[in-house]
């Protein structure tokens, strides 16, 4: 079975080969440059990885791979300008280099250039593979609305956490490896273990995104600590915060919440201090591990032998303790 | 063979079938607002009336009708955020209803949303249709970027004109005809001989709005004149008027374009005088003909009897004839 390293080898050899030579260059120039900036490529690696389980011709699972990491970056330019994130990937966001309207479009043809490589699957395996991909993109929609949703509200509950966190992140990381794992061949009880395996997993990489954005060290993220917090995103831990945050704790929080001319550095200082009072990391962890348990569980029930798997089970542990 | 009115009715009530009750509610009520506005339904009732000429049985083409009423009404979205037009269909634009933000996600939604009606296609003929869908998605955002591209330039040809309208327009005319036949089972020329149809008509019909912008009756378009020479939008009209115009004409001509603080009466007055000192009148209906007449060879080659063709030909003479 392919290794991550290896899976990703190939992903980056194969997102090399798409040609966006079309016209006007101004709707592709934006195409071009999200792909350029990299990412982790970690959707369609693992699509390649759960197709290797059961077909060594791992080219069966490379569409719906491409398509799912274009359909991934074109999120990633509409949600900036949804949230005005200026910086992606450590660069101008696509609203940023040209503008909102620029991004708007370009993310727009970024979308049905996605479904452009995924008419490409093999046509007996088409229809099934076309609706798990519409399914996942709505859900990936709906995530970012909750998540929208969530900003003017400080009664959101985990679960509701929880389910955003699903379906705007967890459901792209399942959907790679079920379409992955169909275009490979696999049974369908298979393939939706292995969704269930990338579901509990993606609840877990989100989990730990917002731990580090708190606990991490900036030398290995590369990311000041604290963006989170200065924008009062609802993450698990100002969630969790808000829920167990009782008398003058909560008042506190509730005031750096408010707060409109606090000291960034401050800020940052006095909502970790409530964190680490009410022992929100541990408890982050433990949640994020829980997660992770159920996935490998999921990927133990898949009907392949152990060895096979243990490249996923290897990065599904290098995912919950990464320190970046 | 269907007529216009009848494939109306069809669509009309498969739209009202479409269940947008997924939530969260946020995300789909823009959806189903801007499809509460109506509009002509002139593309999937084309579609429904092209799969009539090969089948009787009109059922086979809902489908993909559906997906691109669907996909042209998530452009509308996007395009007046891009455009900043505040008004849709007499009604306030989606992103002045809600917001840019919600504009742009349920927009977004709303192309998937396209994408997964278009998924319920007869498996046999999906890919076919599918790939179809894909190229005119593109050449639609392809044709709106070349639209944008136009605004800061005044050297525009009439050719570049034609090919901009053609994408924005055209090809979603010409794509549902030929989604229509090849659902219904035609032959791939016959398919495409429908596409060439639809693809003049839809430039002839394009040449038309521009005209009864400026020499329409308001009380019949129900809206005011001269829209577009307000914003100084590139129409044929006045890309015509540019190439046209020489000496002092040219020269009032540019400053009328260029003028910040004239009074609208007066600039569109004075330009329409321009329009009609040069016969752009007589000249845009001359070319709206010559493309309704190319139209017309298209469909007269599509090998089926002539009568039965008789209500595509009917549209298309009350499309080049319409006053609204």
């Amino acid at each position: 079975m392919l290794d991550f390293d290896t899976a990703r080898q190939i992903v980056d050899r194969e997102m090399d080969k798409l040609r966006f030579d079309r016209t006007p260059e101004a709707l592709y120039e934006p195409v071009k440059y999200i792909l350029s900036l990299g990412g982790k490529r970690m959707r369609p690696a693992l699509g390649l990885m759960a197709c290797s389980l059961f077909n060594q011709a791992v080219h069966l699972a490379i569409k719906p791979a491409l398509a799912i990491e274009l359909f991934h970056n074109f999120t990633l330019i509409h949600d900036d300008i949804i949230d005005q994130s200026s910086v992606r990937r450590g660069q101008p966001a696509v609203h940023e280099k040209w503008d909102t309207n620029a991004a708007i479009l370009s993310g727009d043809v970024m979308a049905i250039l996605s479904y452009q490589v995924l008419a490409d699957v093999e046509e007996s395996q088409l229809k099934e593979i076309f609706q798990l991909f519409n399914q996942m993109a709505l859900q990936v929609c709906e995530g970012q609305q909750l998540d929208i949703n969530f900003e003017d509200r400080t009664d959101v509950d985990v679960n509701e956490y929880l389910k955003m966190i699903e379906l705007k992140t967890a459901v792209l990381i399942a959907s790679s490896l079920k379409a992955g794992a169909l275009a490979g061949g696999a049974e369908m009880l298979d393939a939706d273990l292995l969704y269930e395996f990338g579901r509990n997993l993606g609840i877990a990489f989100q989990l730990q995104d917002d731990y580090l954005d708190v606990f991490g060290d900036p030398g290995k993220t590369g990311k000041k600590i604290g963006n989170d917090i200065l924008s009062n995103k609802k993450t698990f831990l100002l969630i969790k915060a808000l829920e167990l945050a009782k008398g003058n704790t909560r008042k506190e929080l509730l005031k750096l919440i408010k707060g409109k001319n606090a000291n960034p550095k401050d800020k940052i200082r006095d909502v970790i201090n409530i964190y680490l009072s009410l022992q929100l990391d541990e408890i982050s962890n433990e949640l994020a591990d829980s997660h992770y348990s159920r996935a490998i569980m999921y990927l133990d029930r898949v009907n392949i032998p152990g060895e096979s798997k243990k490249p996923l089970a290897d990065f599904a542990e290098f995912m919950i303790n990464r320190d970046h």
